[in-house]
């Protein structure tokens, strides 16, 4: 009934069709050659045009975020399911782990404590890893001001951050101030889009840029 | 920085922009009840309006849902993203199970012997349970075709299918068939569109309306 059958092809063929579209849309690829990488898995993903748009690159992110990678930084996502989008096969070439604290029994009950989001826990508690860090946020706007908050004191300093949280309360601002601060690397994406998969996949497109 | 932080206040503040928002697009919101419960949790993962348009329900599709999950049933997802993004809470109050079984190491191997993908024989396992099933398949348009393929030959009979899957090769083409094919209650979103987040989602909906 599919006449193309391997994922490989398929996904040549889907990379070669979000290349056509991209260049009717826009006349041309308007990124560079590894910006373009990340940003037709986004594509590939979300099956939405308008990360070609909304994407915000930090000078240094690419950059950045790759040395991290080949020196075995931890990578941190702020649910369970970006987590799991992020290819075991592509880890396992570096010796690269990822982490999800937004579950863990001991975040959930400070939280509780506390009277704050669970993201803001994790958050802390990533902070005192003592690792090279890339922080994957798609979720909760209050990782990425909790996130602001500890840098602007000092006490985490992040390789790279993937501002890509969705929705409709606190999810834009969030994303914006981390642009207009620009204490660390970032790739944002503007707006209310975002979400776990696009940072999975931009883990993984950055992984393959290794 | 946030003033609402409270995560069932962001969500609340969410669903009614959500639901301002749709009346302005659609007039009225478009949708029964039960529809509707599904329709904006989708918009709240994807902050994307396009669900508006694209989703199908089969007549049969929430009562079925309903019925399944209430017996118990097992929901098998073709990532284990979409299991990830499923609300382990709610499974809790009914005796459900979450499977993926694609990243099987018998499925993997025997999708290499036979040169087809791991999701269709991802697909047979799950057929071989013997519980009812709710399919949630957001990634692989082989994972449909070979389902309603076994579900022609009497091999299965699934209480629901969300046809979801996202991409450019296939994917549009898969959900059609589910559609017109209807052997099987469904929900779908037609055209290129859906993904993990989208059945997870769908899923979590389905089990607050129990």
């Amino acid at each position: 009934m599919l006449n193309i059958i391997r994922p490989e092809e398929i996904e040549k063929r889907s990379f070669e069709i979000i290349e056509e579209e991209t260049k009717k849309i826009k006349g041309s690829i308007p990124f560079s050659n590894e910006k373009w990488q990340i940003v037709r898995r986004i594509i590939h993903t979300t099956a939405d045009f308008d990360v070609l748009d909304n994407i915000v690159f930090h000078p240094d992110a690419i950059e950045m975020g790759k040395k991290a990678i080949k020196n075995g930084c931890i990578i941190v996502t702020d649910t369970n399911m970006a987590k799991a989008g992020i290819s075991k096969a592509r880890l396992k070439r570096f010796n690269v782990e990822v982490e999800c604290f937004v579950s863990d029994e001991d975040v959930a009950k400070e939280a509780r404590i506390r009277n704050c989001t669970r993201s803001m826990v994790a958050i802390e508690k990533a902070a005192k890893v003592g690792k090279d860090i890339i922080f994957g946020i798609g979720n909760a706007p209050t990782a990425i001001f909790h996130l602001i908050d500890l840098m602007g004191k000092g006490e985490v300093k992040p390789a790279l951050i993937l501002g890509m949280v969705v929705g409709f309360v606190g999810a834009a601002k969030s994303k914006e101030e981390l642009i207009s601060r620009s204490i660390a690397p970032y790739i944002v994406l503007k707006g209310r889009k975002g979400g776990s998969p696009i940072v999975a996949a931009t883990i993984n497109a950055l992984l393959d840029l290794c």
